[in-house]
Order: structure tokens, then sequence, then C-alpha cells
């Protein structure tokens, strides 16, 4: 829609359906902000049983004003918002934001009141904001549509972030919470269930406005992930920053999401890898949020990733505040060079070769911290420089915080955190743009998720039939599994190695003569059964033909006990293979973010211990590596502690050979478990492989 | 030392040694702030080179006092600081105080004037707090020895709480920090080097104190945990809870403790174990640090560590952001049980069964929040509720923070979140006694270090050697170390079952009867060589006698080739054992807080994921069992997923057995590695154990 910004955040016309006489009520709220913020545009109460609304005259109806408003809020009941937006598409309105719940997350009922929206929508080209939504709201526009009871203020600073919230309480959080530091917004939406305008969609309508330079996002799911990243893409060719806090670290939260918004709620490493793809710093500290981006809009999202933070101070202790919570996120504390002493040295300043430039014994002076910031604000060894100052920062903050705003030019980012309560010294360093915080944790988390940050991926696997599509977390879709040989044909088109094997009639007798030595192994061979283990499908160490008659008819009469109705047809006869260790590479298309890639060591272990690594599908070879990288399980097969390295190229190629079937629309999941890695340069072997075909395929 | 509590914090009279005449200088700031506070006792200021400064008379010497000042801050830079100390000691000064650094931090030279230090406390009964301490300060005596520039204010607000630093600065940032949000202190130490008197044993001077309710404790190493320790247990006879901020989560923070303290770092799970056993609430965040105290007040450290909490709230987002990492933290977020629901329907407050209890759609009334809490207070499947208010807290208090501050005397603790910038609401909850927190991930650390604590343990093993010591971080002590015989002994005497083995002469042939079957495993015996299968020293699947004579003519070889020098004599004969799996438990005195035992699965993965369970040796039954059941890697032989069930009662009472070596001053370190555990009932059989004396044994 052209001009969707203008009718979101500036319109010209707006109406409140529902609007209380009563400030205190909820939908009372409205039109008390847009007056007392002072909004310039025509505004029209809508209120069925009043001809008078806060002083106002009320109209009885949408039909009954002598325009189509350019943006209507809707704060009635559930049953009258359905039937209010029905009528805001039959009249032309632009947009319609709704309060109301009772959808997506009120069972099937809610779900047909949805599909009303949806159809409101569709038959007039009419955009929808919520359900569930506390409102829009620009702050230069004073288009105050929500109803937050936060927003019931006067003096609210207007700065240049755009904040995006599922969380409708949230936007009255981050606007108290930003204004109380001195933090301001262009706008903020919090976009409720997201029936037509996913958070992406509002967010990219903003992309162009000049009043913007970054974005906060408040996130309870991964719903509608696609639009999040086609927003992430064009924001980032603009160089328009994005913070976000998710919720969702534990199975609680993921939970109570589920049973709040009505959406499907992913595991969190699935979103932790969604938003990185996307160049979203993802934070993990409410006030990293809050006080993150001015580091964003500091540190390049350069493709390196490299994570080497210098630390000076005159508080050691306060320094190692932020320093352990840093290290623990895996960013380097890097000492000062040698050349970097020597250099501080030279200009008097004399500090012990350590992790971090301690000013105590060389004393908190103007001078001394000034030239001890240009020194290293200099050195090639940082990647970014951290400042902790003691209580000199509240007590001579010409002496210590002076020098770092004089500081804020480097082409070096710097942030500051400051041990002591010292408000006027932050205000200060936020007025010269030195990104500051408030906590030891936010300082640290924010620097990390900067560090971390890299440019968006640039090309990602098309798939229209998820991310962006309706939900229903009352259906569950699932497809056909191959059977084993089959799934054996498929990683054989991809290029991954497998054990030699052949099926076999399960009524064979005697043994037939096989294409590899003895000992084998057994496996039943059924789509109908893909956990063979589980019903003593699966027969190992087979030595030789009179044996292997013997596991056939032991397998076929176990899985006959425990998987009554199910007859043991064929098995699959496969060389055992040897290796240094085993890994387990999987695929599947997830529900939220499309494809995905996943490597583990396999084992149980893996499963408790939760150490795997994903990647959004296809990866290429140094990502893939870099994935091996990141699971622990896999460091033996890497050669820690003197043991022989496994074919570690071999296993990235698997990853990189498993992930293109994110081309291939027929499949829905697949796993190789296990995937034998032999000795550097004996290449990998798939010995068990469970396929599953998409639903519609 | 009677009265020390006098000496150190309400002194009658003081000497600030090295006063300066400029009060921006550190050294001019101590007078400054006895006068400007109005400290009413009499104040010596010492200076060699001034008859006068800040406009009072200056002394000479300490020797030219008319009376030697019950606590002498001495100020001075290194070697007169030395002097001064001497001083004060042959003069009968109770107390004395040093700021100086460039002691233990500073090499042998550093330690010898720490020696120096150490011996005019001994020659005179004087106790000494420092050197590298920037001060002891007490708000209500206004005894202000300090020097951090933080305590230049008039207006300091006098509470109930003491606070003890290792970092100087810290008290500054805690006391600024406390001010900013109506936290008052008592007093707060800066303990420096703790060369005489440690942080424990400053904290224990006040616990008589009638106007100390409770410590803040900022923690850098665990040096003197004995000190500690005794203080601990007082404190909570007296009822008078601790909370601590440790750093050193991270190597890099672990460090930075070492070059800044001249302390040695232990690993961060032995500091847990040992704050957990002494009942001390460990919080992760500084404001948790310092919003905590409240709370543990109200919950009481039961033994049980019983985790469920009730949520509460308007607002579900920012529920959420408390939830997700109190849940990541092991804390169990409970849902209202049906009876709980029922009434809450009786009381006309319609909520769906969920995780929490979200009022969003009941309404944040005065009304419907009063009676809800007044619900899920008596509700019995909470043992606490937290209660997370939304924006209504900032434009409607009397609707959702009254209700709150009308339940402040309910039996059940409560904490309450505020998601939007509410200082007012804060100020009243804190006024009125319930626990509130700025941020949800504080919320969150406090409630769940408070959920954790327990009872201080009652008895610990007496190691004289340990904790209270001085330590010399340029030493280390090593002892000798038992052959796999020997080490076999301790284990027969322990009582832990362990593999029959025989030692053989490394010469012999033809191979012996042995008293057990083959396959046997052969090891290399001698004391010499700790980790056998480094140097080539085992053989296992030892067949027959035959390839006995070979395996241990191969060992003898291949330890020959690579380690020189040693040789070959005995060999240890060992057969081979089965099992369901295999643990690795260990025993160790900590040169911090003394004797631990430590159990995890073994393996290689143990090492690299840090998987393990420690406790303070010896432990009982039932901690052994909490132990494993805290080791990931023990799952599987727990049962998990319908695996066999191993002996864990067995690997629990190998436990206790090997913790009691901490009766055993002889021996230093003690590790069973593996430890077989075979099906449940059949019991665990040790394979391999490596002990070593204790160095002076």
């Amino acid at each position: 829609m052209e001009n969707l910004r203008q009718y979101l955040f500036a319109p010209r016309s707006v109406a409140i359906v529902g609007q209380s006489d009563d400030p205190a009520k909820t939908a009372g709220r409205p039109l008390k902000f847009l007056r007392q913020m002072g909004y310039a545009g025509r505004v029209y109460p809508v209120n069925a049983r009043r001809e008078r609304v806060l002083g106002e005259r009320a109209w009885p109806s949408l039909a009954a004003l002598p325009e189509p408003p350019e943006h209507v809020y809707i704060v009635t009941p559930t049953d009258a918002a359905v039937a209010a937006v029905e009528d805001c598409g039959r009249l032309g309105v632009k947009v319609a934001t709704v309060l109301a719940d009772g959808f997506a997350e009120a069972g099937r009922e809610g779900l047909a009141r949805e599909a009303r929206l949806r159809a409101a929508c569709a038959g007039s080209g009419m955009r929808l904001v919520g359900p569930s939504s506390l409102g829009v709201v620009d702050l230069r526009s004073k288009a105050m549509l929500t109803a937050n009871a936060a927003f019931d203020e006067t003096e609210l600073p207007v700065g240049r972030i755009f904040a995006g919230s599922h969380s409708g309480s949230l936007i009255g959080a981050l606007l108290t919470r930003g204004k109380a530091r001195g933090i301001g917004f262009a706008g903020l939406v919090s976009v409720g269930n997201e029936v037509d305008l996913s958070l992406g969609d509002v967010c990219a309508a903003t992309l162009d406005d000049p009043g913007i330079d970054g974005y906060m996002l408040f996130l309870e799911t991964m719903r509608h992930a696609e639009a999040l990243r086609r927003f992430a893409l064009a924001a980032a060719q603009r160089n328009k920053p994005i913070i976000a806090y998710k919720l969702g670290r534990s199975a609680a939260a993921r939970e109570l999401a589920v049973s709040h918004t009505g959406a499907l709620a992913g595991e969190d490493d699935v979103a932790d890898v969604f938003l990185k793809s996307c160049g979203i710093a993802r934070v993990d500290t409410f006030d990293g949020l809050l006080e993150g981006l001015p580091l964003l809009a500091r540190v390049p999202a350069t493709a390196g990733g490299r994570k080497r933070v210098g630390v000076v101070t005159t508080t050691a202790g306060g320094a190692t505040m932020v320093i352990d919570p840093l290290a623990s996120r895996g960013v380097t504390i890097e000492p000062a060079s040698p050349a970097t002493l020597a250099r501080l040295s030279a200009a008097g300043i004399e500090v012990k070769p350590a992790r971090m430039v301690d000013l105590t014994v060389a004393g908190a002076r103007y001078d001394t911290v000034k030239a001890t910031l240009d020194i290293l604000l200099t050195a090639p060894e940082f990647d970014l420089l951290l400042v902790v100052v003691g209580s000199s920062a509240r007590a001579q903050p010409e002496a210590t915080v002076r020098p770092i705003i004089e500081s804020a030019g480097a082409q070096k980012p710097l942030a500051a955190f400051i041990a002591p309560d010292a408000p006027a010294a932050l205000a200060a360093l936020s007025r010269a743009g030195v990104p500051n915080f408030h906590t030891p944790e936010a300082c640290a988390d924010a620097i990390a998720a900067a560090l971390s940050r890299r440019p968006p991926r640039s090309s990602f696997a098309s798939r229209p039939d998820v991310g962006g599509r309706d939900q229903d977390p009352h259906e569950g879709a699932s497809g056909r599994v191959l059977d084993e040989l089959a799934a054996g044909a498929l990683l054989d088109r991809l290029g991954i190695a497998r054990a030699p094997a052949v099926a076999l009639d399960a009524g064979i007798a005697p043994a037939p003569s096989l294409p590899f030595p003895y000992p084998v192994a057994v496996k039943v061979l059924s789509a109908e059964i893909p956990h063979k283990s589980d019903v003593g499908g699966v027969a190992l160490d087979v030595a030789d033909g009179t044996a292997l008659v013997t596991a056939i008819r032991d397998i076929g009469a176990r899985v006959a006990e425990r998987q009554p109705g199910v007859r043991v047809a064929r098995v699959l006869v496969q060389a055992m293979v040897a290796g240094l260790g085993e890994a387990l590479v999987g695929y599947r298309v997830d529900r939220d973010v499309g494809p995905l890639v996943m490597v583990a060591a396999g084992g149980l272990f893996t499963e408790i211990a939760r150490d795997r690594s994903l990647r959004l599908a296809p990866v290429d070879l140094a990502q893939a590596r870099e994935m091996i990288a990141e699971v622990r399980g896999l460091l033996p097969l890497a050669g820690y502690r003197g043991r022989p390295k496994g074919d570690l190229d071999g296993l990235a190629r698997a990853i990189v050979a498993l992930s293109r079937l994110a081309d291939d629309l027929a499949i829905a999941e697949a796993e190789i478990n296990p995937l034998i890695v032999r000795a550097a340069g004996d290449g990998v072997v798939a010995v068990d492989a469970l396929v599953k075909l998409a639903g519609n395929a």
C-alpha cells in the first residue's frame, strides 16, 4: 500500500470506535491522549450510546462520519470490534487497529473471528494492526492511537528510535524507562496477534522515514519471520540497526507465549540463528535493549565477527563486573600489546601488563585518562574499547568523564560503564554520543550483541509455505516417512556416502552371498517403523550367513510382538562401518523460519545437554565448519588433547550437502544418525537416515 | 579483641596519617568527609610537612599526639605506610587502616612489606584493615575513614545494612546506587588485601550491632573462607541474612582477580558450593545484590529448597521477562491449582488455566487485584508469589500497587516487579516492606538466590591449614603420589570395592596363574607415572598368558621410550570389569575452602562441558544423591528414556566413603576414574585411582 506509513503514523483523520466518556477506563484513553498531546488531524470519537464523550461530539457510527478516516482505532469488546472492522473495510478506511482480544488465543471461535478480520481486509485493501494491539503511536505527528496507560503524559521526549513490540504493555515500559534516561522515540507499535500487518510489515513501512535511525524490537514469538527478514534486510541496506529482545530462553516462557498469544513457540536457538541471519542483534537483558542501539550504530556488522575488547578502568572491581558476563558470552578480553604498553609508558603512564589497563595507580587525572584513551583508541589489537569509571565519575567528572566525551569522535567503538550512580555523567555521555549503560550486565550484553552481529545473509531458501503464512495451532501437519532404502537413495543423490547395504526378503533362507564382508548389521525395512531400535528391529555384529538368517527371524518376531499389525516384509543388511566417532546431521523445514540444518555429536548426551549448532539452510563450507566448531561434543574429533583427528572436512561437506535439501520442496525433514566420522582424509559414512516428506508431497 | 566493633566503627578518636591539605586529592578526603558529616570524636590530622591542613592543626607525627588514637587511617604512600603501621603498633593504637597498595600484588618485595605489617600487629595486639583499603565507614557514628570520592556528600541515608567489599571502589558504587533508590547503609568497609582482618572478621565484629539487619558482600576471591564461614554461621544464628555478589564466573575475570589483588583465584563452582554451605545467597547481577536483601529477609532458608513461584500479572510480556531468567535458573513456575482457580472464579475473577495468573482480561482494578492477591497468597502450591505490574502501576497505582502494599504482611513471601519506569510505586513498595526490583533480571536473580538458600551446614571438616592461612601465590605445594596398589589399599580401607588385581614383576615369564579369569587389563605400576595412558602404560583386553607377557614387555618398551629415566619394575594386572556406565569421583583439599568431594560422569565430555557436582566434604547419603542428580551426564544411569538403571545408590555410598577422607589429614587428593557403575543392586567397582598425599605427609 502506498502511504502506509502515513496512514499508520501520520493520519490526517482518525476515529476512535468505542471511545468511552470515562478517561480512567481503557477505552477512554485514546481521545484523552490525542488531545493532551495536541494531535492536529481530524478526530472522530464514535460511541453509539452517547452524544458527547470527554466534552466532544461523539458520532453514533462509522457510517455517520463525514469522511472515511484514514486510521481507525477500535477499542470496543471483541464482537463489536469484528463488526467495526467490517464497517471500516466497507467505508474505505485505510488502516484499522484493534484492541480487543479473543482471537487466535481463544480457540476455534477466535480463529473464526480472525478469518472475518482477514476477509474484511482482503475485500477492501484496508490494512489491520492487531487484534490485541495496545496501539500505534507517533510522537512527532502526535497520533496517539493507544490505550496504554503509560502514555498518559504530556512531556514525552521525541527521539529517532522506532519500537515494535508483540506485547502491548511493553511499549509503555520502553517509553517510560526511555524517558527516565533521556531516550526518546519517534514511534511505537504494539502489533498484537498480527492477523494482517506483522511486526516486520509495520516496521518496514517506516524504513524511509528520515526521522528514524534504528529499531528496538520486543519479540514474543518468531511468527511471520519472513516479513521480519524482509524488513531487516532493507534496514541493513539503509544502515539502520535493529536490536531485539526475545522472550523464550526457557521452556516455561515459551509455553506462556503459546497460551498468551495463540502462537506456536519455536525453539530458542532457532530464533537465535534466524535473528543473526537477519543482522538483528539479540540482547538478553531489558536494559540492554533500551541502551544498546547507540553502540550498534557505532559497531559495524563486519563479517569477521571480531570480538577483541580492550578495557581501561579506574576501578578494577567495577570493570570486572562487566568483564565477567562479557567473557562468559565468548567475547575476548584483549590485553594491551607490548607496543601499546610502550606507548603508554612513553607518555608517562605506568600500568602493569594485565588483561585490563588499570589506572588506579597512575591516577584518575584528566591528563592521564585523556592520554590513555588517545593511545588505546588507536591500538590495533582492540575492536572496541570499554571504559569503566569508578567514584570519580561522580565526584570529579572533569577528570574521568570529560576525556571520554572528548573521545566520542574516535573511529574505534567506545562503550562506557560507570560503577557508582552518576546520572549527570551518563547524560553527558549520551549527549556526546558515547554509548553508556546503567548496569554492568546490560553493558556486557550490548557489547556482546554488537560484536556478534553480522551483515544479514544475502540469499535465503525460498519457501512460500513458511514464515508468512497463517498458523493454526490446533492443526498439525505430517508427511510420509521414507523407508531406509529410499532414504539411502536420497543420500546418494546428495553425494553423501553411506554404508553399503542390500535389501533382503524377510523370509529368505539360506542367506545369499553379500557384496560386502561380515560382520553385518540387520535392520527392519519399513516406512511404518521410523524408530527401528525401539521395536527391536535392529541386530548388530551379525557374524555369518547362519546368524543372519536367525537375526532376520528374531527381528520379525520382536517387531510382531512390539508393534502388532506391522508385518516385517523386508530387512536391510548393511556393512558395519568403523570410525573415530560419529555425528548427527539434520535438516528440517521450521514452521517459522524455514529450512534449517543442524549438526550435533549425536548420542544421549547431545540430547541431554542440547549441544548442537543450527543454521538456516543452505549453508556453504565455511558456515558448516563454523557450525562444527560450535559443538562441544565434536571437540574430540578435532584432535582435542592429542586425539586422532576425524575427517571434519568430510563432515562439513556432508552438512553442506544435506543443507541443499532447502531447494527440494518435497522434503520436510532428514536426519542422518549416526554419520560415522573416519580419520582425516577418509571421509564420513552415513549409517542410518530418516527422511520425512512434506505434507503435500 | 574486645570492643573491636567500637574501634573500627565508632572510635572516640581518629588520626589521619598523610592527610593532605588539598581536598581534591585522595589523601585530602578523609578529614574533609569527617568534618562535613560531623564526626563527633577527636580527630588528629598527621602531616610531617605542614602545620595546618584544611584549616586545622596538623600534627607532625603519631608520636606527637596527646593520646594514641583508637583508629588510625594511613593514607601515605607505601613505604611510609609500613612505617606508620609500625608506629601505630608501638603507640597502642587499636586499629590501623592502610590505603596504600604495593603489597601481595607487587611480588616478593610486597610480600615482605606485608610481613612487616603482620609483625606490627602480632607484637602489639593492634588490628589492621588493608592494605589497599579505601576505608571503613559508619554512617551513624559519622566515622568516615575513607578516601572514596563517592562519600563526598552530606546527605547519605542511614540504613540497617552493612556492606563488606574486597573492592574499594565498589563501596562507593553501593553507597550511591543505594542512595538513588532509597537504600541506606549502617556501615561499609573496603577490606583490601586482608593482611590481618579479613572480610569475614570485620563483618563478624558487627554481628551484635543492633542497628544492622543484614549484610551485602562484594567478593573478588574466596581468600580467608574460614573467617567468612565463621561470620556466616554466627549471622545465621542471629537471623541476619547475607547476600553476596562474587566476581569470577569467567576465567578472564578470575585471572584479573589474581593480577589485581595478588590472591589466587579458585574455580567458580567451588565458590558457589562454599557460599551455599554457609547459607549465603549468591546473586549474579549487581542490582540483585543491591535490591535482594529485603526478599532474603522474607524467605526462610528452609532446608527443602522449595522453589515453586506463583506469578500474577497485568502484563504477560512483562511477567515473562522475569519468568524467563527465573526458569533458566531452575525455579519452578507453578500454575494455580484447580482449587485456587475455583476460588478465583468464586470471587468473580476469571483467568485461563495457565502458568501464570493473567489479569489482563479480568482487568486491573483494585478490587480484582486485591481479591486475587488474597487468594494467591494463601494458595498452598506457591512458595513465593511474584507480582508483575504493567503501565497501571504508573498511571493508576491505587488500582494495582495499593493492593500489593496492603499484602505486605502476608505470611507467604511476595516480590514485585514493575515493567514501566515507576519510581514512586517502587518507593511506596519499599516503604511498605515489599521486596521490589528495578530490572526483570535482578528480580529473577534475587528470587532464585533466595529460594536456593539453605541454612548453613552445622559441621565442617576441620582443616587448620586452609582458608585462614596466609597465601603466597609464588609458591606451590605438591605432595607425593601413591602407586595404584597403595591407592587400592586406601579404597579398601574406605570400603569402596575395586577390581581384583595382582602386582607382577615386569620381568616375569611365563605368566603365573591369576586369581581371576582372562581377559585382563595390564597397567604400569609406578608412583612416578600418575597418567599411565599418556605414556602407553596400559593394555586392555589381554586374552591369555602369552598375550600378558607380551603386553608387559610392550608397556616397558613404550614407557622407556616416552618417559626416559623411569624404569618399569612392576605392573598391575587387573580383572576387566563391565558395567552399565561409569563415573568419576574425586576428593581434594581446596586451598581456600578445604576438603571437597566431586562426582562427574567421567570421560572427555565431562571435561569439555564441565558437567560436575561439588560439595564440601564430608557428605552424607542424601547430599551424595543430590550431587548425582545434578550431573546431566549421569542421567542415562538414572534410567533416562527407558535405559536400565545403574546402581546410583552404590555410587552415592562411594561418594560418601571418599568424602570421609576429609578426616584424613595425610591425603590431599584422590580420584577414582573410572568407577564402574553396574546395574542397580550390583554395586560400583573402582578400576583406577590416583591418590596424592599432603605436602607435609
